[in-house]
Formats: structure tokens, C-alpha cells, sequence
């Protein structure tokens, strides 16, 4: 079992702010995907809908200004099943984001890419948080001839 | 035992342009360390010197375009005794890079910062070699509190 960790921090920002930005279809669409639609609540499914395809996410778990956790039980095989973790907390004038995508089952080359990616959009996340604008797709910044 | 896993891919590049950003002084100084010194042949160690410290890489291989394979013998004490894989290959336009760095005893923290910083740094050397500019330590992109 091999997974995708990650650690960011929100400059100026609130776990609150944060959480809001995870947890609701105009947050999720300024940083990760423009074509964000679903039901928001614990058991609901987001649709996230890219270029090449979707991912769809069922609400596993909604604490406020702590924690949000989804089951991916639609889009990439390798994705399926897997769960994608957020742990927000302050930390002085920072928002810290503790993100972790796990349950791979094989750490193949597909995993390299999405861990980059992730890295991406988790920096799309910050600028929307620190500056008012994300980068979410499509306009998000492309990483290889994977995009 | 947890991995730090990444894929770019670096676009009109050759596996030949990457390894000697990997495997010459004044390439790893332009994306990511500026201050860096020391061996670059197998054998010989690398220093790497950031504002909060420094790192210390052993080569232990080197296979012109294809493979670089280093290991941490000075730093953070979780990255002691470590490994920094990068593996090279042609894919149409693009010069792929997977990277590893394994070896971690324990998914901490700091390793969820490192994995993102790796990312940023990878974006680095993409730029470096894309635009001629990369964003070596100390004028890289900043993620957290951490730096």
C-alpha cells in the first residue's frame, strides 16, 4: 500500500476558510475543477468533471475546520476505492493542510502523476485562499504530456 | 516504508538535457539549490546548502540519460540514509522524469512537506529547462510556514 502525502500552508487563512473552500461546489470550482457539480453532504457524491474524463467522490466524513474525507467511487481504475484526506489546523498566521490520497494499490507510473498533480492543485488551492484566484482545471498548470 | 513519488515531464527536452541538470553543479544550482558544491562523480558527495540547513547526497549511480541515484548521508534526520531516484525517458516531445525518494521510516509531517516541496522543486527544473529560468532555493515558491 503505497500513498500520496502532501503538506501545505495558507498564509492569512482560517481552518474555517479552508474547510469552506473543500467543502462546497463554488470553493471546490475555484481551485480544482471548473466543471465541480454533486451533492455536498456526508453520503452525497461530487462530480468532478475533467478534459480527459471525471472523478466522482462520495462524502465520507465532514468535520468543520478539521477534517474531510471522500471515497473516489467513480472515475480512473486506479482510483477506485481510494480515499482522499483532508486535515486542516492553524498554525500562527498559517492554515495547514494535510492532505493524503491513499489505498494504491501499486505505486505505477499513473501514481507519480496524480501525486504531482495533486501538489499543483494544492498550490491552486493556497493562491485561491492567499490572492482571491486558483488555478483549477482548465486553466490549470500542465506538468507533462500527461497534462 | 513510504515513498515520495513524482512524474513531469519536461517538453521539447531530451533524457540527455535532464541528466546534465542532474549531474553538473551549475544545473542543480539553477533549480535547486543555488548554493551547491562538492563531487558529482559516483562516489563523490553532493552538497546542498538551503537557508534553514543542508543536505548531503552520495551518488551512488549514474547511467548517462537514463538513471541518477543518490543517498542522503548529511541532513534532516529523517532523511538520513534515504534515497533520491530519478529515472529518465523519452516520450514523444516530452523528456519524462520519474522520481523517488524512499526510504522513509515513518509517514511524518515533515515527509507530507517534503513530497509537496519536491513537487515545487520539480516544477523548477521543468522551467529551467522549458524557459532557460528555474526557481532554485532561496527564490523558490514558498508553500507553507515551513518554507
Amino acid at each position: 500500500m503505497v500513498d500520496i502525502l502532501h503538506r501545505i500552508g495558507v498564509k492569512g487563512s482560517s481552518p474555517d476558510e479552508v474547510y469552506e473552500a473543500l467543502t462546497t461546489l463554488g470553493g471546490l470550482s475555484d481551485w480544482w475543477a471548473t466543471d465541480t457539480s454533486g451533492s455536498v453532504t456526508v453520503g452525497g457524491v461530487l462530480e468532478f468533471r475533467f478534459e480527459p474524463g471525471g472523478i466522482d467522490m462520495q462524502v465520507l466524513e465532514l468535520t468543520p475546520g478539521e477534517r474531510v474525507l471522500w471515497e473516489v467511487v467513480g472515475g480512473p481504475a486506479e482510483w477506485i476505492g481510494t480515499t482522499v484526506n483532508w486535515e486542516i489546523k492553524q498554525e500562527g498566521e498559517y492554515a495547514i493542510i494535510l492532505f493524503s490520497h491513499v489505498g494504491w494499490k501499486e505505486p505505477v507510473e499513473f501514481m507519480h502523476h496524480c501525486s504531482t498533480k495533486w501538489a499543483v492543485f494544492l498550490m491552486s488551492l493556497k493562491s485561491l485562499l492567499e490572492t482571491g484566484t486558483g488555478n483549477p482545471d482548465p486553466r490549470d498548470v500542465a506538468i507533462s504530456n500527461w497534462h
